[in-house]
């Protein structure tokens, strides 16, 4: 079960509010690779964590605890970046406004609608969970396999794509609060991309772990198509590379090169069934 | 651009056709960790790649060529295990047909029809672009970010979390012509994590990759937070591992632990706009 | 704007309530072959229409305002057909239930949960608007294009898909009530396929539309390659048919074959930028 | 910020593991009347929380966080009936499982796979943050509207939906764990009806917060049309009730009938735009 | 069954188009607190009651038919607002247009383009069903329990936000045709937030609804935690208010606070299963 | 299976990049009339062909792999149109680049972020399998009905909506290499909606596929209701045309008119049931 503190994670000030960017940290949000995901995803593989032992997943619960925390950073740098942003033309402050100043031209009325419509419309100038396009999260994007391998692999793609978007933020952004912000997570990226690579490690390294599953004796799977690059350019012509020759990664293998070819027979499904609603063409005598 | 050939990469055949394990399959074609995510993610890294060499554009395509080829045989497979569903009572064959004959009971319609619905009504018994429960693959799982690390990472996860439903596909398969298929198929995912790993170790392996991207300078993010495991168990009790001591994966940093406690303020968002719809308890005066 | 009759359009009545087949009847209502696509779809195609007249707008709101007829007596019918469904095991009844007789075996609560979890769980055995896998309506497959072929065959396709499916439950059906209510419905769609290709005839027929939209001047197409059939096998072979050699079907071209080649060049969008968290080595100098 | 304990907010014990009750069981976790939705529902809606006090911020952080207990619990709950779910039919003990013995019949397997696809396949038997079809929760669900008595009534409406969900699945258990954790999760959805409408209360009852949002002059809306009933039947009959005579409940108008009819003209957007790619038909002279 | 009138409800004119306004107005459409919700949410309401008598089907058909013209007139409203937006940068007019004129700059094209992408590409100028952002509305959100009060509560949520929502645009409006459009509906859901209320006090008030479903009787539930609000702060601080103390809203039982703490154990899963594609190390011995 | 070639099927070249049309570019990529759509639309129709020959399943996959090509002309067009699109503002040549002309102004970021939020911020200034409001492309949009007549409308559709979605591309186009590679592509539209109508007239023209499925005897369907033009205008009036009267555009019927009127009567689902989680109110005695 869990606690909180009304106190958030790490400082979240915005000296010079803009909207725009409040839409960019949605998704870090609400984004495939954003705050959400991660979160729901540590606490679905703890809870769901099958092992002789409960250490991984007291591990996953710590870390998805702390993610609650970056979401409750960000949505309220969201709300913090809209906090001046007009809901309609006569408001006052609108032309003298940090956000009228950037905007520049007659009306900005206009551009900030284009930006933050979901954002001002549906939710009061608060953040949202979607994406920077108002494209909600979708919980699909829970990856909990119960292989605890897979999972780490998942989690370190979903720390590592996280942590380009946090980069791309703080590229992005004007802000002194903004940019303290994200120095602050894309440090914590970098800890999370290490210590679900640290778990790989103690449960024996990359080479133990492939192929995932490590359970299922590799003498059952096609043994001459298990370490072959497969070339399927019209020409044969195909790019040289560690995957291409010398062991595989896995220790398990040695990488070679083949030419694709059929090896399977053109499939016929036959025709259709006189009840199944095809047309009288397809049915056949 | 691209070619076809009608014949199938491997062969598919069904002796006993099953539709309760076509609607299995289907987790396979259209599932989040199903052949269209591989396929698609695969092209749009491609298609997107930004190098100083077309090489790994050019791997790409290769992979994503060779799943489109695995899609097909899975709808392939699909199609072939529904051979023999009814589609009503009536119908000659039933009693006698192998399903029938798995099914026992009295009345093997309504089993049949609750387990492969959309197949039998929408597609006319034919696989779909959907996961085992009958849910649309939807795009925004193909992870494309544009850094190479991180796609590879993306990819690892992919395969890995593809191996294991393929093994547990494997293990729930009670055809020879199935296993058959999908010894195959579980021998290209071995392949393929060994792949985008190798990709990784090209590059410098894990510690020259991590933290990703690796183009951002340290310096700029908070070295304070970067190789700490946070605690928020209430009691500060927490599972010591690889990740709470010595040096960091990426050997760029020492781990440590720290206890977690709020690092900003409470936030106070004030009181809301008199235009912005809120109730007036909220406006304050 | 719009009135209502509570009286049903068609009588809808249901014998023996058949959970399985409200399930299945779900998909008439949510599918994306359904009643709510097409009723929506008119709605929206009225409603956006531009032309000289307001001719299409008037029929499109007759039949758009007909098919809301239809989704309410589907979703009356799958209400009847849950009216017995038990809600749990103790329950007087069950074992001497319609249902309970369909089932056969031991205990029938199982399989019915498996069949129609969400009806029960979330509506209290009634309709949602969702398909056979409970999977809900996405608007998206509102098709309105603004161009009135175009609209046209979309329509076609819908009414061809959503017969097809209204067949196909009939031959499921096995409850006469149902059976009466399918067949009334089934006379709607041969009725409004052979309506929207009316609009098409009215326009001036097949060759007239074609290509949609028939208001952009040919001559701005490629035209060395607007009535070529593609050959994409790797051993340039390919099925003869209409489509190969002979007028094209809009009579203004004719058709020939191509064996595919491709005619442009590899692509190569150069190395990554230092600002785009990239990895490093995607950057180059 | 956030701190977790890792034993459970209550007790979760499984006698007599049910793969199907593990299914139902996710419309709880997933379902649009699950607790993952009031969770993060609670959580958005504090943080975004705009009043001239903090009060109702802290208020929503203590239930939000709470909320992520009880999914917590469900996932657990869900683990446990999946236990002995068997992966494949050699597979010992399925015969004499209790799953074996409730299923009854020849061959278990198909109906269990039928059951929990999902959670077999992709999750290694663990919960799934979807529903009980498989369809994964879409956070579009987190209504946060920036008006604390409109968000009052969505929380209501979610703590309502949600305690008929758990009463049913309270009615569908046979587990006496189980049934001791419902009728916990029953009392908790108790509270929260009342603490919602505690706040309506606090901020003077239905009729000061009504019509939401009460800060929108009345004066202001069209005063003719704001208090009647509109009857769209044929004939014009309707049902007499509260709504149709008497003060509003608001107090600020009294009830009244209306015959609805058009007070709009037919519209008409005239043709097409030469550009616009519709057909030419349509754009007239 | 249906009928309609080729007249609008309510009059909708538009002086001066404004292609931004009309994206706006999409959230009205297709959001999630829009028109499209309602009135689906109040037919499945009224095709699925179950009730001694027919009366609330009566009388949400009533409402239900009523929101067809509404859903009309808006996107009868969004078309006009597209009228004059510029398919491409030659065309004539668009300097001096309205749209050019509030857009002012060199090349309004590009924020035209970036504001309503969809209505101009796909559907000829037309409304559409998606929100704001253009994210398709998803059926899901349509909520039909089964319960009469758990209804009753869900449609004053989606008056409520629905209310909220036109009140936002109504502020932003700055077409007397569009605010005239606006006032009217504001008044409806006056009504509407009324008349649902007004059911519930048919039904006793909230006293005797609470807490839905108030078929379950009460002493079935936990009775030690129905009525206390849990506190979860770290230390134990809390915000006083009308939840805290006194009797409850539904007077069947007092507030009391009480200070979170887990009930339960940590919960254990044990090891993963051997045929269950877990890594080896998850099975144990 | 399936084969690639590293050049492109037609020159992608870009002499002014534009992010707005980079964004306009997705629609066709990912929207629901785009070349994702087409592609798997016609594999999967193709991969469950059931037919006496395998003719079809041929001639779909030539076309299905042609698709594939488009998909991967118009990724390199949507990643050359972004490649100046500044990441941040300090960086260079923004105020001189192309895009900084075009938009004009003192700030060209914010506009910039407005338009291609998820292309800048997910995949590194890439495509995304997404449409041009970032919603990403939904596998539900594949109709593979199992019915040739159906599948070859839902063609046409298909192929229609894209065309029309091309020539809008087309006119908003102002670079050369666009307006080229966009004069192919509608060029393959044309040959494509041709292709799929060859079919239809192959297999006997309208009249014979009509209604579809032809395979169902049509003395089964309501012969009463399958020819009329249903009026739903309360005051009888109808738009005449080739729908009213007539022989039918299939030839098996006689166009009337029919007034509209309910054939059924009120339905009544009466009582809820004692444990299905009613108000008692609705359970009656």
């Amino acid at each position: 079960m869990y606690y909180h503190d009304k106190r958030l994670q790490y400082p979240v000030t915005v000296t010079n509010p803009d909207p725009a960017f409040a839409r960019s940290l949605q998704q870090a949000i609400g984004g495939v690779e954003g705050e959400i995901r991660v979160c729901m995803q540590y606490f679905f593989q703890a809870w769901g964590n099958r092992a002789p032992t409960t250490k991984y997943r007291d591990m996953l619960l710590n870390t998805a605890t702390e993610e609650i925390g970056h979401i409750e950073m960000l949505a309220t740098a969201v709300a913090l970046n809209l906090d001046k942003a007009p809901a309609h033309l006569q408001e006052e402050g609108v032309k003298d406004s940090i956000v009228g100043a950037v905007m520049g031209g007659e009306n900005p009325r206009h551009q900030i609608e284009g930006v933050i419509h979901k954002n001002l419309l549906s939710s009061g100038m608060a953040a949202m969970p979607m994406d920077s396009d108002g494209v909600p999260f979708n919980m699909s994007h829970i990856y909990a396999s119960g292989n605890i391998a897979a999972d780490m692999y998942c989690n370190v793609a979903a720390e590592a794509t996280g942590r380009v978007l946090a980069v791309r933020l703080f590229n992005q952004a004007h802000d002194e609060g903004m940019k303290k912000m994200l120095h602050y997570m894309i440090a914590r990226d970098t800890m999370h991309q290490n210590q679900w690579q640290a778990v790989i490690e103690e449960l024996g390294g990359t080479a133990a772990a492939l192929p995932v599953p490590n359970s299922f004796p590799q003498s059952a799977e096609d043994e001459q198509n298990n370490y072959n690059f497969y070339v399927t350019s019209l020409d044969g012509s195909y790019p040289e590379g560690r995957w291409t020759s010398g062991p595989s990664v896995d220790g398990k293998g040695e990488f070679t090169v083949f030419k694709n070819a059929p090896l399977g027979e053109e499939p016929n499904l036959g025709p259709a069934r006189a009840d199944s609603a095809a047309q009288s063409e397809q049915i056949g005598k």
